[in-house]
């Protein structure tokens, strides 16, 4: 690594998912850093070291960067060496790329930034954005440095994901390549791979789009082979013994904040040519729908009772809630019968073995860890359905 | 391997792709082999041994089973101990599934037929064919073994992927998986898998329908990325570094006689729940007329009278033309400029050194392992346009 921590001033704008450990990292690398974001519970809750952090190490990395004073946080951006903007990007009710809080946050930096500063964006774009958001700075300031680096990272994980994984940065021109380059250096252990603004937001999109169309071809198989009788599971590992072939999970539909948005990123800048893109995102929000149908089926002709749904969150082993199809059908299921909610990464929820004594019908939406070890006596004569392979 | 070469006997009906390699495998395995194909041409061709065979070492294998006496050819079925089926399941044209050639040797085999037989399918066939032909089968004699076991081979190296590739037998009961495990043990170096009919038939077109599926992302990716005037290549180069992530080659359409076929295969049981698959066949066949487009648009708006056409088969390395889009791009191709093909698996075709000499415009439509040879000074001054990686 490179040694470029003379105290360098790093402004970090947007403290969510991505923002906060990013700015903690920074702070306990070396670097003098501002935290920003314009929601002032926000800020107030990371002053006050309230914040309950589920990702492991992160809240005391927090900690220690708040006290050591290597980390500020405020609701207004400061001048700094670099920037960098980490705030959400999320989908209209029409699936466009709603771009406000970014366009917000460009426009709080520009009265700050001085020539040579580097402003790095890190939320998940649409082709071209980097290079608008150039042409507006550059009109300030033409001698401001400018790259797209967003974050390839799983929820889970995020601390060693930060400073471990390959990252890709796309420089609005060399010179901003290279300076970027140099500042991940400093902190980033993986691989540095360099290329334009354009390649670098369409390679973080077409990577989310990779994992939604083989999800997609995932889902739309397991109803196949619920329609015709085969098993979806033995299915699948059958066909993934062939060396040219790796047929993804199914599971209950595809959630969380990043997978399901960028598909629509990608359609939005050309939407005659992303049939099978927009498809694919059918197919998933039909599964969660075709779940629901499902289990309403088997509760009525099996006069089901009650009900344990077990696993909650988007994904397994994390304690995330972000548009988590598990949640929707649970939520759905509430008329039908009476629901047993079952998540150990909520301890609010039924204990599992409590549920599974209780319930007539059990659903399997999220293979938590926690559920691995439920033995076959355990449920015996109770009715099972499962979508994410919990009880294999 | 189990030895069960007691000069056991086998009848292959269909001698194509599968069953003539099969039919000699077995022969030089120890069997005693009748190759069956109803067309008279096939069965002299072969017999005369003036079959020019273009797979490594075929050649030679069916003039060793011929001349040991071990491999006849005929147009008749004949009573064996096993029996084979593997006869073309072709598409009519409105994309289902034409079973004819596989009722035709089914029927064919009915009289011939004694107890304990063993009867294996290795055609693609629909989810639940193999039941229904074994039905038909019960009815004149229940006590015959009926498995599926599909062929999961690549042209190209047929005659050892036959004999080392995993196998995967779906016996339409236990006794059926059993006697076929046996067999193909005799013979086949990979693992065997096996599971009932239904699951066997289901893999194998999930595994096609796959590729199908990331190949049709991969265009339809390549497509958006001219769109926004990102380099494809260097796009999926970069996503690839990514651990989950693993996008496919663009190519100008998918050929070839497999991968197209089975998504169809699966379609036919359940259309409604095949919206992915089917707008995947869309994009694939969509992929080579866009391919078109572009070359005509190239040839129009810069004048170029001869254009050269590198590759014609449906995929690299092979001398196989079948459905190739390759082939359909420069057939359409003649009526806009004086069209060079150019493939050293075809000898007639133009030799590459002449044709890039001649040509203003260079097409890469197949990327030929001879073609990477091609310098980057024999190349300048001419236009490129590169669906293939020919010029990479």
């Amino acid at each position: 690594m490179i040694d470029v921590k003379d105290k360098k001033s790093v402004c970090v704008s947007g403290l969510g998912f991505i923002g906060l450990p990013t700015a903690c990292v920074l702070a306990t690398s070396g670097y003098s850093v501002l935290g920003v974001d314009i929601n002032p519970e926000v800020v107030n809750h990371i002053q006050s070291l309230k914040f309950t952090l589920s990702e492991p190490n992160l809240q005391l990395l927090l900690e220690n960067a708040i006290t050591s004073g290597n980390l500020k946080i405020s609701t207004k951006v400061e001048a700094a060496d670099i920037h960098i903007i980490a705030v959400p990007t999320p989908l209209t009710s029409d699936h466009k790329p709603n771009l406000s809080y970014l366009n917000i946050a460009v426009d709080a930096l520009i009265p700050h930034l001085r020539t040579r500063d580097l402003v790095l964006i890190e939320s998940t774009l649409p082709i071209g954005t980097t290079e608008s958001m150039a042409q507006k700075l550059h009109k300030y300031n033409p001698e401001i440095y400018i790259a797209y680096c967003p974050e390839r990272i799983l929820p889970g994980n995020i601390v060693h994901e930060l400073t471990h994984n390959d990252r890709v940065i796309g420089g609005i021109n060399e010179d901003s390549a290279l300076k970027a380059v140099n500042f991940y250096k400093s902190f980033v252990h993986g691989d540095i791979i360099t290329t334009n603004a354009r390649t670098a937001e369409a390679v973080k999109l077409a990577e989310n789009t990779y994992r939604d169309i083989n999800i997609a071809y995932a889902n739309e198989l397991s109803m196949i082979a619920d329609h015709l009788n085969v098993n979806i599971t033995e299915l699948i590992h059958i066909a993934n013994k062939h060396p040219r072939v790796h047929i993804h999970n199914p599971g209950p539909g595809v959630g969380g904040h990043c997978i399901p948005l960028s598909p629509w990123f990608l359609a939005s800048s050309t939407p005659p040519l992303t049939q099978l893109i927009t498809k694919a995102r059918e197919i998933n929000n039909n599964k969660t729908k075709w779940v629901i149908e499902k289990i309403r089926k088997t509760i009525k002709e099996n006069n089901a009772r009650v009900v344990a749904c077990l696993g909650l969150t988007y994904k397994p082993n994390v304690p995330d809630l972000r548009e988590s199809p598990a949640l929707m059908i649970v939520d759905a299921l509430e008329k039908e019968a009476m629901v047993l909610r079952v998540d150990p990464y909520f301890p609010d929820t039924i204990p599992l073995q409590e549920a599974i004594a209780k319930a007539d019908l059990l659903i399997g939406l999220v293979a938590h860890r926690e559920f691995q070890d439920i033995a076959s006596h355990e449920i015996t004569g109770k009715m099972l359905l499962d979508f994410a392979g919990v009880f294999e």
